[in-house]
């Protein structure tokens, strides 16, 4: 099966939790926006098309099927890529861990967004230090934290197979935070050893390594959800 | 199978959406922190259970499993309650419907909690006062219209089942949106006749009714994401 995925061509965002599970398994795939820029996601987005409406990009169309949404499109993705091994119960820990890394992007966002999404940053700086603030101290930690937890935990780390999507959902948060949060993600260094030596792992699997160096690869960018602003991430 | 449900005691919250499928379907389940306490859920969130780790509640104990996140929980008990049915194509449209769902709620949460969730509201007002600004004129209209838009497309709603999860939780938008913010709703009314007419339908439902009329049925209140706080909505 050719698989289209649909994402916005400037950036990495939600799309690349999706483009690094079809790299990583070698899938055949169009990324369509890039190849006919972005108005050829508005048909979907408008309702134009068969299937169903997505909400916003990326949206993955399989076949006749058009699937929305990050974590569901990683749910489908997951077992036809051999992305996720071991049957119902690692299928479900898998997507939940999954929708938590979407909860955790959401935020990740919200901290140079805190207001509203549709201003820009510059227009929402005051707000924008407070959040990140509470980001940095609490949230940060906590779910790095969880996901650190999750990775040592003996029967949690069983339900998943050796490898999974999430696996790859994780390399991708901890790249973009490291962009982001350079100053906040030193001062993790120390409580996060597994997660660290997972994304080093997975930075070595020979189709990332080969994506990673390629084109394909977008670098981060302030257009991006991981944002790299100074005034956000101080040294101390 | 008895569920056991596991979510904050004192407010509908995310554990409303699993509550609505549980009682719509007549499934045999148990309310684990109404009945035993908060604390019951700890042994779960600090890791000391066998099964995954939940981030945050809602999960559920399902046999040996833990299912947390309310997008994942509801993907699983779809199917085996019978609120979702048309096989895989209206399973994971279901899927996607939900996880844009649980995008809304985190939203509606920020009105009121724009810098940190570990803050009080009256900590955070200017904020909360901008943002929901930017929610009503903005994301209050794209996402009811976009659900408004799911139900009246011919191919999309057939993909569905007559009745699913979704319609139960799209329910709880709307009655949860009503409560919070009674004028912007008013404003919305004319534009969402399908969103209205489903939680009309959803309302008189003979199992959601009883559990509606139930004291299982807490009230809307200013600890849960659903707050009304009259200076977030004005009446004009």
């Amino acid at each position: 099966m050719r698989y289209e995925l649909y994402y916005w061509s400037g950036v990495q965002g939600r799309g690349e939790f999706v483009r690094l599970a079809l790299e990583d398994a070698g899938a055949d795939y169009v990324d369509v926006a890039r190849k006919r820029g972005d108005n050829a996601m508005m048909p979907f987005l408008r309702g134009k098309q068969e299937g169903a409406l997505p909400f916003a990009p990326p949206f993955l169309k399989a076949g006749r099927m058009v699937i929305a949404q990050t974590a569901t499109i990683l749910a489908y993705l997951g077992p036809r890529l051999g992305l996720v091994l071991g049957g119902l119960s690692a299928e479900i820990y898998a997507q939940q861990l999954q929708a938590t890394v979407t909860d955790f992007m959401a935020e990740i966002h919200d901290t140079h967004h805190p207001v509203a999404a549709n201003l820009y940053y510059e227009e929402q700086r005051p707000a924008a230090r407070k959040r990140t603030q509470a980001f940095r101290e609490e949230r940060l930690p906590k779910f790095l934290g969880y996901f650190e937890n999750v990775l040592t935990r003996g029967n949690g780390r069983q339900a998943l197979s050796r490898h999974s999507y999430v696996d790859l959902s994780l390399f991708q948060l901890v790249s973009g935070l490291d962009y982001a949060f350079p100053n906040a993600m030193k001062r993790m260094q120390s409580r996060i050893p597994h997660l660290r030596a997972l994304a080093e792992r997975i930075a070595e699997r020979p189709n990332i390594a080969a994506y990673l160096a390629s084109p394909r690869r977008i670098p981060f960018n302030e257009d991006g959800v991981f944002r790299h602003y100074p005034e956000l991430d101080p040294a101390r």
